[in-house]
C-alpha cells in the first residue's frame, strides 16, 4: 500500500509538472501583431515546441488521470516514459479530432443529439475519405499485381483494360521471381526506382540514378530516416518554416532536436524570404546550435503558396553557402492550381545553377497520397536523396534495411503515378478525364472557399495556388482571446472546438502548424466534394457570424 | 583548399576511431567455451553491440573512403551523423548479402564466371522470394478491395470465388465510405480490428480487445514504437535473447538504449532458464541500468525454439514479479512443426494464471509475413497492447497517428490470417489444402536440413521445432579461426563468406544475432523448395567437406 501511494503522488507529481510546462504559453501570442510584419518577434524553439503541444493536451485528462491510478502495478508510467514522446505533438489527429470521433460516434447512437448530421473532416489530406475515386488504371494495374493468377484468364480481358494488364506484366517481369509477397531490395524493387527515375528526368529534364531512391510507406518514414540520420541531440537544429506540417516538429521533437523556425510572411502571400531565414539561423547559431538541414515545403502545407523559381534559386544558393542540408517535401507537386506557378522540384533548380550531385546534399520526398491520386491509404511514397557521399548513403540503406522493405503495392504505386498511361495507350483518355476532372473540381473547390472565407468578419485568406489547403487569418475579439483563456485553450483551438460543435466541420487550429505569434488561423482541406462546398460555406458563415456576434457584443 | 584539408584529416580521424571501435572485440569470443555451460561469461552490453556490428562492417570500406573525399563540400560526414546510426547493425541484411548481390550481378553478366548458376538466399525469412505460392483466398480478397469497381461485374464471378466476393464486400461495408485508398484510425480500421480481436480471443480462449490493436506495416515498426515508448537514455535497458534477432539490437541502439544479453541454452534445446533471467538482470541493475523490458521471440528467431508452456508461466511471473515490460514477439505463432510443442500466446498463459488488464504490461507482436502466407511484401502485422494506463496508450496513440496509419492492404490481410476462410466456405478445401502442404513441406524441409547439419563434421544443430530457421554450431579448426583473424573478420562470417564463394548458399554468421562467446553459429532458413533442398545439401556438404580438409590439415 505504501507503495502505492508513493508511486501514485510521484506520478502526480510529475503529471502537474509536465501541465505546468505545456501550458506555460510564450507572453507574446496574445499581443496583437500585424501579419504584414516583416520580423515577426522570435521566441525560442523550446518555447514554441511547448506552444504547439498546447493545442492537444487531451480534454479528458482529469478521467484519464482517475483512470491511471488503477494502472498502479504497471510498470510504465507517465513520467517514466521518454519524454521526447511526451514532448511530441502531432495536431491534425489531435484534440479536435478525438472530439469529433466521438461526436460522430454520438450521432450514430442518437442521430438528432446534435444541430448537423454528419462530420465532415476537414482536418487532413484524405481526398478519398471525402467521396474523391481512386484513378482507375492505377487500381487495375494493382488488383493485378495483387492477384497475378487471373492475368491469363479470358474473363480478364472483359474486366481490366488491354494496357493495365500490360503494364501488371511488365512490373511483375520486374520483380525477381514475379513475387509481389516477398521482401523487396531495402530500397525498394529495383524496375520500380528505374520508372520513377525515369519519370523524375522526364519532369526535370536533369538526370536522376535509380539508386539514388529509397521506397517508403509513405513520406512519413522518409522524413523520420533523415532526422535520425542528422539529429544527434538537441544542439542540432533543423530550420522549419512556420507555420510547418507537424510532421517535421513531431519527428524533430522523437530524435530530440531543436526546431529552429523561420516564418513564412503572410502579407506576401506566405513569401518566403531569406533574410528571414539567414536571421533565424544566425539567432540558433548564436545560441550554439549547429543547425544541419532547411526544411522546405513547396507547394505548402499548410500553407498552400507555390514558390517562384526565383526564390528557389536563392534557397539552393542559401543552403549551399550555409552549409545546409536541403530537405524538400515536395509531396504537392502534382497540386498546383494558378497559371501564373508552376512547381519546379529543388533538384531542377539546383542543377540549372549547376551545382552537380557533389556540390550540394538533397532530399526530394514525394507520395502517392497527394496529386490528383490521393491514394494515402497505399502508404507509397519515396525520397531521392542526392549529394551525400557512399559512406552516408551506406548508413541510410541500414536504416532502410532495419525495416526490410516498404510495402509492394505501394512501391508499384509510386511508379504509376511517375509513369502514368501515354498518348495512345487504352486508358490514356479515360485517366486524363479522371485526372483532369479531379484537379480541375479542387481549383475551383480551392476558388470558391478562398473567397467565401475572405468573405467572412476579420477574416482574411491568401489564395490557395497549391496543395490541398487554405490557412485563413481570423482575428478574433478580445472577449473570445479572453474566453478562451478562460478555458485553458489557444484562442484558434477555442474557435474551432466551437466550429465543431456548431456545425461538424473540424478544422486544425493554426497553433497546431505555428504562426506569428498574437495571429490566429485555422487550416482547413479544399477536399469536401464540389455539390456540398455550398452547403460548406453557408454553415461556416452563419456559425462564424454568430461566433462574432457574441463575443463582439461584450469584447 | 585548407578548410578541405582540415575536414577530410577531421573525417579520416574519426573513421579511424570507428574502425578502432567496431574491432574491439571482446577477448572471450575467441576462447572456446562448450555450449552447454550453464552461465556463460558476461560481457557488457556496450561490447555486445560493438560486437554484433563487426560483422557488417562493410568490405569495401577502402574504396569507399576515396570515393567520399569527392564529396568534402557536402555538409554531412560520417562523424557528424548520428552516432546512434552508425551503433546500430542489421547483419540480417549485412556484409553477406552485400556480397551476395554483387555475386548475383556478376551471374547475370558473366554466366560462367562462379562454380554455381544462382544465389540462394537462405539469409532471411522470405518464402515468397524461393517460389512459396501466396495463398489463392488471401489474394483473391486483396485484388477486389483494390479494385471494387468490379465487384458487380458477371466476369467476376467466372474469376473469384463466392466467399472471397463476400469477404471483399463484408471489408469494404467495414471501411467508412468504402474508401481504401483513404488514411485510415491510426490504429487501423476499427471493423478489422474487430475481426481480429474476434480472431485473437478463439485462438486463446481469452477476451480480445480491438482498442488494443495497432495495426502496422509489419511487425517492425510496432516493436520500434514500444522502444520508442521505453527508452529514454542508454541507462534503460532491455532484456533480449543471445541469440536474438537482430531487429531488437538495430532497435534499442538507433534510440539509444541498452541491451541487456540473457542467454539461451543450446544444450537444452535453446532453453530459457530464469535463473540466466535474474542473473543478468541483477548484473544490469547493479551497473545502474533501469531494465524496462523482457524480449522473447517465441517460436524463437533465430534459434527455432518453442517454449514449453510452463516455462511461459515462470517468464510471465517473472516480468510481473520483477515489474517488466514483456514484449512478446509471437510472429512465427503458426510456424510449429513438432507434435510434442504447441504455440501458446503470452497472454493467455498471463491470463491462465489470473493476471488481468492491469496486472501485467504485456505487447504481443503479430505479422503477416510469417506463418504459412509468408507475405513479407505486404507489410501487415500488429501489436496487441495490454496492461497500459489510458494515458500510456494516449501517447502510443499519438504517436502512431505521426505516420497516419498503416498501408491499407496489409491491414485487410492481417484480419485475413486471423480470420480464414471456415468449414463450409467455398474457399475452405483449397485454402486448407494450400496451408497443410505449405506447413508439412516446411515441417519436412526443417527435419531434412537438420539431420544434413547434424551429419557435418564438427556441427550440431537444434531442432526446428518452429519459426522458419535452423541455427547450427560450426566447431571451427583452430585454423579456420586463425585465418578469420586475419582477415579481420569474425569466424563465422568468414565460414559463410567461403560458403556463399563456393556455393551461391547465402546464410547469416551467428555474430549477427549474438552467441556464447567462443561458439560459432550461422542461420538459415529452411525456406528453399522442397525438391531443391537434396541439392542445397550435397553443396553444403561438399563445401563443409573441403573447408574442414583445408584447415584440419594444417590446424
Amino acid at each position: 500500500m505504501r507503495k502505492f501511494v508513493a508511486e501514485n503522488s510521484r506520478r502526480v507529481l510529475a503529471r502537474s509538472k509536465y501541465l505546468a510546462a505545456v501550458s506555460q504559453r510564450p507572453t507574446a501570442s496574445y499581443s496583437h501583431s500585424p501579419c504584414s510584419q516583416k520580423s515577426p518577434p522570435h521566441y525560442s524553439p523550446v518555447s514554441l515546441l511547448r506552444f504547439l503541444s498546447t493545442i492537444t493536451t487531451p480534454a479528458d485528462r482529469s478521467s484519464t488521470e482517475t483512470m491511471a491510478s488503477d494502472y498502479s502495478s504497471t510498470p510504465v508510467q507517465i513520467d517514466t516514459i521518454n519524454p521526447k514522446v511526451l514532448e511530441c505533438e502531432y495536431a491534425v489527429r489531435g484534440e479536435i479530432v478525438t472530439l469529433a470521433q466521438k461526436l460522430q460516434e454520438e450521432l450514430k447512437n442518437d442521430p438528432g443529439s446534435h444541430p448537423f448530421d454528419e462530420i465532415l473532416y476537414c482536418n487532413i489530406g484524405n481526398p478519398q475519405s471525402l467521396g474523391q475515386q481512386p484513378i482507375t488504371f492505377f487500381r487495375e494495374v494493382l488488383a493485378l499485381c495483387d492477384h497475378p493468377a487471373i492475368l491469363d484468364k479470358a474473363e480478364t480481358q472483359g474486366l481490366f483494360s488491354a494496357d493495365s494488364i500490360e503494364r501488371a506484366f511488365q512490373i511483375l517481369d520486374q520483380i525477381p521471381g514475379r513475387a509481389t509477397g516477398a521482401y523487396s531490395h531495402s530500397q525498394g524493387i529495383k524496375g520500380l526506382r528505374d520508372t520513377i527515375a525515369a519519370g523524375i528526368e522526364a519532369r526535370d529534364g536533369f538526370p536522376a540514378d535509380p539508386n539514388d531512391i529509397f521506397l517508403t510507406d509513405g513520406a512519413s518514414p522518409a522524413v523520420h530516416m533523415m532526422m535520425q540520420l542528422l539529429i544527434r541531440s538537441k544542439k542540432d537544429g533543423i530550420l522549419c518554416p512556420i507555420p510547418q506540417y507537424p510532421l517535421y516538429s513531431a519527428s524533430i521533437a522523437l530524435h530530440g532536436g531543436t526546431l529552429v523556425p523561420y516564418y513564412l510572411d503572410e502579407a506576401t502571400g506566405w513569401g518566403m524570404e531569406i533574410s528571414e531565414l539567414k536571421s533565424q539561423l544566425e539567432t540558433a547559431r548564436s545560441k550554439g546550435i549547429d543547425v544541419r538541414a532547411l526544411v522546405v515545403i513547396n507547394p505548402g502545407n499548410p500553407t498552400g503558396q507555390v514558390l517562384a523559381e526565383d526564390n528557389q534559386r536563392q534557397i539552393v544558393d542559401f543552403c549551399k553557402k550555409e552549409g545546409l542540408v536541403l530537405l524538400a517535401d515536395e509531396v504537392y507537386q502534382e497540386n498546383v492550381y494558378v497559371p501564373d506557378k508552376k512547381f519546379h522540384s529543388f533538384k531542377k533548380v539546383a542543377r540549372s545553377l549547376g551545382y552537380g550531385e557533389k556540390d550540394i546534399s538533397l532530399v526530394s520526398f514525394q507520395s502517392v497520397s497527394k496529386g490528383y491520386y490521393g491514394e494515402c491509404g497505399k502508404r507509397g511514397g519515396y525520397m531521392e536523396i542526392t549529394g551525400f557521399s557512399p559512406e552516408i548513403r551506406e548508413q541510410i540503406y541500414k536504416v532502410a534495411s532495419v525495416n526490410l522493405c516498404s510495402n509492394i503495392s505501394g512501391q508499384i504505386l509510386a511508379s504509376l503515378v511517375m509513369n502514368p498511361p501515354k498518348v495512345g495507350d487504352e486508358s490514356y483518355e479515360s485517366y486524363s478525364a479522371e485526372k483532369d476532372g479531379i484537379l480541375s473540381s479542387l481549383e475551383r473547390r480551392a476558388k470558391k472557399l478562398e473567397e467565401a472565407f475572405n468573405s467572412l468578419e476579420g477574416v482574411t485568406c491568401n489564395r490557395a495556388e497549391g496543395a490541398m489547403y487554405l490557412f485563413p487569418r481570423i482575428h478574433l475579439p478580445k472577449k473570445a482571446v479572453e474566453a478562451a483563456g478562460k478555458a485553458n485553450t489557444a484562442p484558434d483551438a477555442f474557435y474551432a472546438r466551437r466550429l465543431l460543435n456548431a456545425t461538424g466541420i473540424v478544422v486544425v487550429p493554426g497553433s497546431g502548424f505555428g504562426q506569428v505569434p498574437g495571429t490566429w488561423h485555422f487550416r482547413c482541406t479544399i477536399l469536401p466534394q464540389e455539390d456540398r462546398i455550398p452547403a460548406i460555406i453557408s454553415r461556416l458563415a452563419e456559425f462564424h457570424k454568430g461566433f462574432m456576434d457574441e463575443f463582439r457584443s461584450t469584447g
